[in-house]
């Protein structure tokens, strides 16, 4: 699939085909997709975890903060920030910058992967951390930084969100 | 250009072609790209400097702790957060999360344009935000969050970075 129309065809799907499940390859292809994604230093202060038992799912769901069609989705991916090890290399940069850029990173590639492989997803970031950690028994190295549901849509999907103009967001120092 | 060679083909470039330029029609749609990420409540709490102007790459990369192959790229994007913007709805997590991945996205959206486009560009956290502040003489609303030199690549693009397993990073939750 052409890169721009991949681009320009991401949207935030929140109703998924509840028949349709999606094959673990493809999964997969989604996480070797986000783990693409550059890092300070190539520390990938990464780690998911792909969720599809529907207890777990309903308490992510309630997490953030009752946002239900979370559980509805067959695949729940979560993917969290391991501040240490950016930290490391690079204090208090990497636990409170890079570690959170570079899976904000991964994160854009998986939800890109998607619109690839004709899958809807979405970039769920409301939630409560401590209440996420719990549901899937997180260990204390892990943060959680975004729950991402996936599947296949359900209907066509929604018109883009609007954007700034792109004069009201840039400046050139020529 | 295919999707998945895009994704593939993305690396830290370090050196440019010096003698070819990057037209502005072509920047202009790797800023578009930028644009197209996510962000909480489509926020969009980004502003990119565009800058060609020699002396202030220069003080760019010396902000950039002297990595100075960033003022021989014939273009620099410094990708800035506004940190506010996400905090007037979402408080402390806006500021201090959101508006770092809406930004991380961004760029990882802007780098995945470039390499579409023949380009080759490297994501720089490593600098001093201050001195670029001060290089760029950034409003205070604006906090700088990446440098990112943009050119023709130099030579043929090096071998990517190894990658963590993916059995390493993933575990999943039947």
């Amino acid at each position: 699939m052409d890169f721009w129309q991949v681009l320009e065809g991401r949207r935030s799907v929140r109703s998924f085909n509840g028949e349709r499940d999606v094959p673990s390859e493809i999964v997969t292809r989604l996480l070797q997709a986000a783990i693409r994604a550059p890092s300070a230093g190539n520390c990938q202060p990464w780690y998911f975890f792909v969720v599809r038992n529907q207890s777990a799912k309903r308490a992510l769901a309630q997490a953030a903060l009752n946002q239900w069609f979370l559980s509805e989705a067959p695949v729940v991916i979560v993917v969290c920030a391991e501040p240490e090890r950016s930290a490391i290399r690079y204090g208090d940069r990497g636990r409170r910058l890079y570690s959170l850029q570079d899976t904000a990173a991964a994160i854009e590639n998986l939800l890109l992967a998607a619109v690839a492989s004709g899958l809807g997803a979405c970039w769920v970031g409301a939630f409560d951390e401590e209440e996420a950690s719990l549901a899937l028994d997180l260990p204390s190295h892990l943060r959680p930084v975004a729950i991402v549901p996936v599947g296949y849509p359900a209907r066509r999907p929604s018109l883009s969100t609007d954007r700034r103009r792109l004069d009201a967001v840039v400046k050139e120092i020529e």
